[in-house]
């Protein structure tokens, strides 16, 4: 995943050929030429159609041998086989980057496969890089180079802009495209990968991400192939605060398998997805509309470093539903200190409520000031990082653009973000001449700003340097399961309290481990052979006899190999159990659970995954997010769960996965089970998986 | 609540005073004028102002006596005092309907609550209703009798159409118009109802659901100050299948803060309001936008009877974020039979996939008819209630009016429901023609087709008859609360299963119990003045000799009144503790409370609450919305528990709840032993307060 890109020539090639080039300007052999001349590319262009001499009033060639240089790019607009030998006549002439938008390949099969599979090692072997096939290609409104058959940029103009769209689906480019312009938002980039034979959205993105001009990034995904790639261009983003939005489609069971049938494209388990985007900072959204949603915020510059919340507007009933959804998505209301309300109470109508959500009231018809007198007010008295004005009401008589200068005036000069709601498109478009973010719902503006704040956050946040590099030593097993005594060993050795505990392969043994563990024990078989004993009745709690004891002893001992024992431990009661595990994704690599405990994770799924190396504070966000949360700080009076002590076994586990270095498959802890604030925290069951 | 309504001159006056009358069409004295003449209202109209002979154009007259008849409708434009004297004028004239649009009155705390006081008292006196004060008023734009200041008929043409919008906020009414008017829906009514003084959004509404012309009703709600009057618009609205969508603002904590500031409404718990909106089939929503949004698919006529759902595209990533959708919003993809997929591939390209959802790729480019010759087969062999088309690619090339009279026609021929989603709004005008709702986003096309088939389903369901009027007998109490024998006597006289108990009030009466229930048991002091035993240490559970029954007998009966026992219980273990529960709602009367049981009812608030008398499957439906439904389901391989004989027992405590008549203020069952399937619920504990 090292190798040179050499995908410069992708996004900013000196020349560019066209091969199957048409002069009809509406079909793919045509259109890339129709908008390199409109869009005012000014390298060179050559057509290459053996049957004209000209094609759209440019000098046609008949093949690459006759151009005056190697192209530094080369759309493939031929198909099936001519493409494959286009593709080999590409890489034989030396050009840098081949589009092959021809359809007809891996997408519909067998047949298909192998005709990429040839095309592809064509490529490799000389060194070029493919884009495609199945692909609507390249476009850069920067330079003009818009290798690119979309219909969307007949529709509605390019404009160089700071908002790069890359995506594995042409469709898709187009509607996160047209919703983008519809919104305002101008776009150098505009890449739609396609098959992916070769070049993935993470190799364009990593490209891009390093362009001063670019200042935000929009993905839509089908797979991951290369997550590695794809979190350096996220780092690389990150170090420059750049923020990338995506869409990774096929989230559920019916969304994969429509994705399997679309592309081919084998996912993850798709909260794995989100651990991983969550890792890297890059925000996750639903939709082509929700990526472009919060551009204007973003774009502003606006990093805010919390998300205390204040709203205003005309209208109390906006106030009303803005302190409800305020609620809902957990905007804390920004308070008010008595200076605040009292300046306030002075600029305000008299019957109004100096509160936030602050309702100016009706009177703004009569008092185009009272945005004015207050806004000062807010800036100085109140701790607030993001506001919404919400006009509900306005026409003649209301002096918009006149509170539009004042909205951003406070933006600039407190640095705070601000959006507008508004139903009426008049009153948007005066905000958006004011630089402001201009939503037609206050609900989605306070969406876009609590996105903006959580992306902000998740971009700040450091990450612990990587965990060992160097491989932890292994037991030797045969069976794919270590039995649960050596899972315990290697919990220990990793830094995890375990419960006290005895192997056990005489009845001598089991009344010592008795007299020394209890007076109350649980007793297991402990064999390889038997990793889930629960179900095969091969567990007993609450033992508290050594009677009791060995009569287990002596009724396991018989259903498990001869060499293995029994195991007793002191019975820990703890105050509720929590879900710890771990595993190797196949794509993402280790992955941690942390999740509420006991025989309903499964059903339940309340739970949250991460990616190691994390910190302790990373384990309790995810926790914080559980929706056990409330418990675990306490309900009813109890007091809080020591999860402080939960977070750092999973911070170990999650460390001594990376340093096992793939040697463990996965690692069920279930349940740990947690004591109250102090009381410190325990895994009482344990279960690992070898490679 | 049952006054005659004399409401009909609200909505249709036959002449209209304008107290106040202005010169000036944009002052509030001034706006109905101008409406009136623009909207061609052809009753009778008379400015009042004593300082003019003509306002804009109409004779004025200098008072109310002066007029040749009594004016059916009167608008107050006038403030403070002379407003009451004004209200007063027009009840001692014969006025039917007051519309006072000052403010000043009860919004801005006591003096203006007296003032608003005495104006009312003139008003009921005289059998004149009064709307506001401190209300823009009343439009309907049949007749044009805009009794109305709204700016926004000023910005966006009135039309008459078949929407209706009740609104107690003035600047919400004319968002709601705005939002309307911009999605294409013409819109007949648009009432603020202010400080509700008098007039609320449901007497309106109650008049409003009437009128055959009207096909949506669209309500915003802070208060539901008379619900049995709203229930009775909603069941009249049912009775001829005119769905009520509707905001009801103050959901939150922090809405209700907000609300109390504007409207001084105080409002109930919140998800009493949704049990009450469910049971009356009024569709709750959280804003303005979203109140429209389905608008045009209800207009349709459409009412599904499932939401087996299908999604079309020329996009394979649309088709997997649809399928995602899917899932995420419970839409179950309709099944595609063999005859479907053969006869789908037959007409179909090669590379393109029969299967739902249907991806017809870009080859739609070349072949306009790919969906007119899919959709008779999906017609025929696909049993569906729900379609997405989805068309992020179009423009030039493309016969987006064709595809739009495609879809158009097997709306009409099937009766099903069907709605585009495009970025581009060429695209959805094209639709928007031909008759078909049109969205920008997938997400949002797919929730307005579920809340359709959702709330048509609501609208159907027939709810049983109310349960027995006459009230049942109650045991005499001093306390707040009956003790627990008595919460469980009369648990069981309202047919109830409880565990089998014993009260003692001596040691042989204990020992005697236990003998009879035993070999384990629970003992419990019982007594009115200690409703909660568990956190005073008088509850033991898991008693398993005579010995230990003793000891709690002695450790518990010094702690409590000599006249009360100690309850000795039957041990039930049960496989799941569920939460049931009732009282009486301030505003909605009778509510019950089914959710998960135990200590943690509080703090995960995983419950839902049911207006009675309602039916089993009622229940269910509610229980099925729990977080941990799946759980009662039967996980891990469990069997499913037996919801159904919980289900009965939520019915009957409905229904006593009903027959009670008030005598019970609260009665918590905490927890119910749910058994598994077949094997019953049994309430375990009990406490009823009394009223």
């Amino acid at each position: 995943m090292t190798r040179a890109s050499g995908l410069r020539a992708a996004l900013d090639p000196a020349s560019i050929a066209i091969i199957g080039a048409s002069d009809n300007p509406h079909k793919v052999g045509g259109r890339p030429i129709l908008y390199m001349k409109r869009y005012g590319y000014r390298g060179a262009i050559y057509p290459i159609n053996p049957a004209r001499a000209e094609v759209q009033g440019l000098k046609a060639y008949p093949d690459l041998a006759s151009l005056p240089q190697a192209p530094e790019l080369a759309i493939v607009a031929v198909s099936g086989e001519e493409a494959v030998g286009a593709v080999a006549a590409c890489a034989a002439r030396g050009v840098k980057v081949c589009v092959v938008m021809s359809s007809g390949f891996g997408e519909i099969g067998a047949a298909g496969r192998a005709l990429q599979e040839r095309m592809l090692a064509a490529a490799r072997d000389a060194g070029m890089r493919l884009v495609g096939p199945n692909c609507q290609g390249l476009a850069n409104f920067a330079t003009g180079a818009v290798a690119n058959f979309s219909t969307v940029f007949n529709e509605m103009e390019g404009r160089d802009g700071p908002v790069a769209i890359v995506s594995q689906s042409g469709a898709c480019s187009q509607a996160i495209y047209a919703l983008a312009r519809a919104r305002g938002l101008d776009v150098r980039h505009v890449h739609a990968t396609g098959n992916e034979a070769d070049v993935t959205v993470a190799d364009l993105a990593a490209e891009i991400v390093a362009e001063e001009g670019v200042r935000l990034v929009l993905l839509y995904l089908e797979a991951i192939a290369d997550p590695e790639r794809l979190a350096a261009a996220a780092e690389a983003a990150r170090a420059r605060d750049l923020p990338i939005v995506a869409v990774k489609a096929g989230r559920t069971e019916s969304g994969r398998r429509a994705a399997s049938s679309h592309t081919g494209a084998l996912a993850s388990e798709d909260r794995v997805v989100d651990a991983f985007f969550e890792r890297h900072a890059i925000w996750r959204v639903d939709d082509p509309y929700a990526l472009v949603a919060a551009g204007r915020l973003y774009l502003e510059g606006w990093r805010p470093r919390g998300k205390r919340f204040v709203a205003l507007s005309n209208s109390g009933a906006s106030c009303v539903m803005a302190a409800d959804a305020a609620d809902e998505f957990g905007l804390p209301l920004a308070d008010f200190p008595p200076a605040a309300r009292e300046q306030l109470a002075a600029v305000l109508p008299a019957f109004a409520t100096a509160a936030n959500p602050l309702d100016v009231t009706g009177a703004l018809l009569s008092n185009s000031l009272l945005f004015a007198n207050a806004l000062p007010v807010l800036a100085a008295e109140v701790e607030s990082d993001l506001m919404l004005v919400a006009l509900p009401v306005a026409g003649a008589g209301y002096d918009v653009a006149g509170f539009a200068r004042d909205f951003a005036a406070y933006a600039r000069n407190t640095g705070r973000a601000v959006a507008l709601a508004a139903p009426q498109e008049a009153v948007r478009a005066e905000f958006e001449k004011a630089g402001l973010p201009a939503f037609v719902r206050e609900r989605e503006a306070m969406l876009a700003l609590k996105q903006l704040a959580e992306h902000s956050a998740l971009m700040r946040r450091t990450h612990r340097a990587s965990g060992p590099s160097k491989a932890s030593e292994l037991p030797k097993t045969k069976s794919k399961f270590l039995d649960e005594a050596q899972s315990l060993a290697l919990l220990a050795a990793a830094g995890l309290p375990v419960v006290e505990h005895r192997l056990c392969r005489s009845e001598d043994e089991a009344r010592a481990a008795f007299a020394a563990l209890g007076p109350k024990v649980v007793v297991k078989a402990c064999s390889a052979s038997v990793p889930h004993k629960t179900e095969l009745g091969l567990v007993r709690v609450g033992l508290n006899s050594e009677e009791e004891v060995i009569r287990a002893f002596r009724d396991f001992k018989p259903k498990i190999p001869a060499a293995d024992g029994v195991l007793v431990a002191r019975h820990a009661a703890g105050r509720r159990e929590l879900a710890l595990g771990a595993r190797i994704d196949s794509s993402f690599g280790p992955v941690v659970l942390v999740g509420d405990g006991g025989i309903y994770l499964e059903a339940l799924k309340d739970f949250r995954l991460l990616l190691p190396p994390f910190s302790e504070r990373e384990a309790l966000d995810a926790l914080a997010q559980l929706r056990i949360a409330p418990l675990l700080a306490g309900a009813r009076g109890q007091p809080a769960l020591d999860i402080g002590a939960f977070a750092t076994m999973a911070v170990r586990l999650g460390d001594a996965m990376l340093g096992w270095n793939g040697g463990v498959a996965s690692f069920d802890v279930n349940p740990v089970m947690v004591f109250g604030e102090g009381g410190g925290a325990l895994a009482v069951d344990a279960l690992a998986e070898a490679y």
